[in-house]
C-alpha cells in the first residue's frame, strides 16, 4: 500500500505519541516533532507506510536516546492478555467453529495498537469484535489452503495480540513459523515478547529482521524470505503487515481491524471493520 | 493561550484538510504540507496557535492560489442556520430564562468549525447542547456585567455560528458592535459572511484587522483595538478568539465549546464541554 496523505499528519502524531513515552523532555519532543516535519518532503508517496515509520522511529530512537519506548506497556498488555488466554480458550472450546472462533479471537487481539490513534480496551473490544460480522470473510480459501497446507507463515504484529495469535496458532495444527520484528518498534511483537507470551510452545519463532513496523520484502532477511516464500500459506497479522504486503505476488491471508480510514479505504470498507481477505489465492 | 505540542500535528491536518478543499491537485496538497512541516521548527511555542494558524493560512493561499477556500461551505452553513432561526427564536421565547437560552444557542452554534478536526451535525449538536450541562457557567458576573454596560463588544468566530449569534446579540439589548476577520480564513466569518447572517439588523460590524483564525491583539488594527478597550463589556465567541486572549488584560468572557484536548485541558474542563468563563471581573 502507497503512502497516503493522511498518513503525513498521522505520521507527525506517531512520533509525538512516541516522543511522549521516551521522554518527560518537552524540548526533545519538539525537536523530534520539528525534525519529523521536515523529513515530510523526502518521504516518496510510493513508499509503504511502514518504510516511512521505520525512519521516523529510527529518529525517535536517535532523539530522545531510548531504545525500547514501550517496553513497559508491551509487557503489561502481555500479562493482561495471558490473563484471558484460559477464558478465551474456554470460548474457542464452546464454540461452533473452533477455527473461526479462534480467527475473531486473533483479530479481536489486533486493536492492542499503539501506533495508530486509537485508545483501546481490550476485554471490552474483545467482546465485541467477537459479535461482530466481517466487512471481508475468505473464511473458504482460508480453509481451502489450510486443509493443504503442512507449513503455515505467521506473520506477528503487536506485543500482547501475540497471545491471541497463540489461540489461533494452537487451532491451526501444522507446522506454524511465527515472524517478529528485528528490534522494537512502536508496539510491535520482538522475539522476547513472542516468547513472554508462550508462542515458543507452539511455533518457530523467528525475525523478520528489519526494524519496520510492517513487513516490507526489500528490508527482511534471507532466512525469512525463504520461509515466506516456500511456506504453503502466509497469515499476516495487522496493518503494517497490510500495508508492506498488499501488492505481494504469492497467495497471502490478511487478518486485521481496520483502524484508520486510509486502511479502510485502500480495503474498501469502512473504518473498525474486521477482515480476512485472501489474495492470489 | 501558547502553542501545545499536540497543536503542532493538528497545524498539519488542517493544512491538509485546506488543501484538499482548495484544489484536486494531490501534487500541491504534498507540497503545501511539506512545507507546513517544514515551517514547523520555526514556530515559537509561545505564540497562540492563531498566530500561527495565519501563517499556515497564507501558506495554503499561497500554494495553491486560492483565496477563500471554504466559501461554498460557509454559504451553505449560513443558509442552514438561517433556515433554523425562527425554530431557535421560539425556543427562546418559550424559555425560562431567554438570555441563558440564547447563550447555549450561541455556544451551540460553535461546532460550526472546520478547523478542528472534528465532523459535525448543526441540528443534532444543537439540540445536545441545548441540554448539556455546563462546565463552567459564570452567568451571574455576566448578568452583572451586562446590566451595567452600554456598549458590546462581540468577537464573532464561524460563518454560520453567526446566525446563533445574533439570536443572542438580540437578547443582550445593547448597542452591539460585531467583530469579523479582515480577509477568509478558514471557515471564519468575515463582514460578507456576517451580513449574510442578518447581523448588520442587530450589530455594527467591524473588521478586525487581522487575517488570523483567532483574535490577537497584536496584529488588529487601532479601530478595533479602541472598540476592544473601551468597550464595557466583550463577548468572546470560540476557540481561535479564545486562544488569542486567554491572558489579555481586561475583563472578558469567553464562550465556546471545548472541541479538542488542548483546549479542553487549558481550561480544565473536559473535551466537548461547553463554557461561559469571565476573566478579570
Amino acid at each position: 500500500m502507497k503512502t497516503y496523505l493522511d498518513c503525513l499528519p498521522c505520521f507527525m502524531y506517531q512520533a509525538l505519541r512516541a516522543g511522549r513515552v521516551s521522554t518527560d523532555d518537552e524540548n526533545k519532543i519538539k525537536h523530534l516533532i520539528d525534525s519529523v516535519g521536515n523529513m515530510l518532503k523526502d518521504i516518496p508517496m510510493d513508499n509503504t507506510p511502514p518504510e516511512t515509520g521505520d525512519i521516523i522511529y529510527r529518529e525517535v530512537r536517535k532523539i530522545t536516546g531510548v531504545y525500547d519506548p514501550y517496553k513497559k506497556i508491551k509487557e503489561a498488555n502481555i500479562k493482561e492478555a495471558l490473563s484471558l488466554y484460559p477464558k478465551l480458550k474456554k470460548i474457542v472450546y464452546a464454540s461452533d467453529n473452533r477455527l473461526l472462533t479462534a480467527i475473531r479471537i486473533a483479530i479481536a487481539g489486533n486493536v492492542i495498537d499503539l501506533g495508530v490513534n486509537k485508545e483501546f480496551n481490550i476485554i471490552k473490544d474483545l467482546e465485541k469484535t467477537l459479535k461482530q460480522d466481517f466487512a471481508i470473510l475468505h473464511f473458504n480459501e482460508f480453509v481451502t489452503q489450510l486443509e493443504k497446507a503442512k507449513s503455515v507463515l505467521y506473520l506477528g504484529d503487536n506485543a500482547g495480540e501475540s497471545v491471541f495469535d497463540k489461540i489461533l496458532i494452537e487451532e491451526l495444527e501444522k507446522a506454524v513459523t511465527y515472524a517478529v520484528r528485528d528490534i522494537p518498534v512502536i508496539n510491535d511483537v520482538t522475539l522476547k515478547d513472542a516468547i513472554d507470551s508462550g508462542l515458543d510452545e507452539v511455533a518457530e519463532i523467528i525475525s523478520s529482521g528489519t526494524s519496520a513496523p510492517g513487513t516490507i520484502l526489500d528490508l527482511c532477511n534471507n532466512t525469512f524470505l525463504e520461509r515466506f516464500y516456500r511456506a504453503d500459506m502466509v497469515i499476516s497479522k495487522g496493518q503494517g503487515n497490510y500495508e508492506g504486503l498488499s501488492n505481494v505476488d504469492r497467495s497471502l491471508f490478511f487478518l486485521l481491524k481496520a483502524k484508520c480510514k486510509v486502511i479502510a479505504n485502500d480495503l474498501k470498507v469502512q473504518e473498525n471493520d474486521i477482515v480476512l481477505k485472501a489474495i492470489n489465492t
